[in-house]
């Protein structure tokens, strides 16, 4: 059906996927209700039936997305341009700006432990979205060895991996504890590191 | 009440504790009863009153510090005697075995949402085992200093505090794909990149 929509259709629906992020973001995924978004957004229930035939779990998946997006979306325009020293430790700033903003509360956590952590619906947005992240990062590690700033022998990809790896761990720990201790000694380590490759090149 | 306890009393106490886990684990924290845990262990309501007056909540807390505990004794002995490459590797080794086999199912990480994840009982747990397991890491790049495999000036807590960091996201990107890519990453990067600390200084 999606593929259908008119433009002011697709409008419509991303207005009202928005507002419902909003909603969800104030009120838990677990307590807001299909009113309370409605409300919010200005629809009726036949409206938001006719964007999501499915229901809430239709639209929760729909925000999920949205919140994915939004991930990637808070770490840029650093996280697509990781060319010199100084835009990784801008990225890092913004990483650490954003998650430390966003305390112990998790928008996307929550969605996933609402629609169900392992539905196929769910898994495919968190696999894509550390896919896109873990690819950037390796896309930067390579434009650090176009500048020659890092030996063309370090494998781009495990380091990506491995520095997702550590963002994640960190945020989950920042999420259980409400400390960024972690964040920031796996980002500062993480990058320290990559620097120290170049030492055996030099 | 606890320290009022005789010896077969704490035994008690901890067989419950121990029948609790292994019920939760087939059942998952969020459907396994009382009656479930009642069953398994023959033990009556009376009993599991005594042992635990507050009723369920307490129970899940005992039983997710036995779950914590279980994290570090599974990583024993290396854990706690990190004092040569070899000794690193066989710790890799041991931690990833574990969180395969574990899959995408996590019993503490279960607890603590089905307890509540900021409740101050289950965030002290958190932080405690945290603190242990960052403890031994730092120790273990303590041991490697005091070997003069790894130089003097390398900060072992932020080195310790990445690499848990590292191996908390591995594991929490494993539980939402299924796959071990990224906990391999972060253990084999981290550890290639404390010997490679060495490389400055030799």
């Amino acid at each position: 059906m999606r593929g259908e929509l008119t433009a002011k259709g697709r409008a419509t629906r991303q207005r009202i996927i928005e507002g419902a992020a909003a909603v969800l973001r104030e009120r838990g995924a677990a307590l807001a209700t299909l009113d309370d978004i409605m409300a919010r957004t200005g629809t009726s229930k036949g409206q938001l039936f006719h964007y999501f035939p499915a229901g809430k779990d239709e639209l929760l998946v729909a925000v999920a997305q949205f919140e994915a997006d939004q991930v990637l979306e808070d770490q840029q325009p650093y996280l697509g341009c990781l060319d010199s020293w100084e835009a990784w430790q801008q990225w890092r700033d913004v990483v650490i700006e954003r998650y430390e903003a966003q305390g112990d509360e998790c928008p996307l956590g929550s969605l996933f432990f609402q629609i169900g952590r392992s539905t196929p619906g769910t898994r495919a947005i968190v696999i894509e979205l550390l896919r896109q992240w873990q690819e950037s990062l390796a896309a930067g590690v390579r434009a650090l060895q176009g500048a020659g700033l890092v030996p063309a022998d370090v494998d781009a990809d495990i380091r990506a991996a491995a520095l997702l790896a550590a963002i994640q761990g960190g945020v989950s720990i920042l999420l259980s504890t409400g400390r960024s201790t972690h964040l920031r000694a796996a980002l500062d380590q993480g990058i320290a590191d990559l620097r120290g490759t170049s030492h055996a090149a030099v």
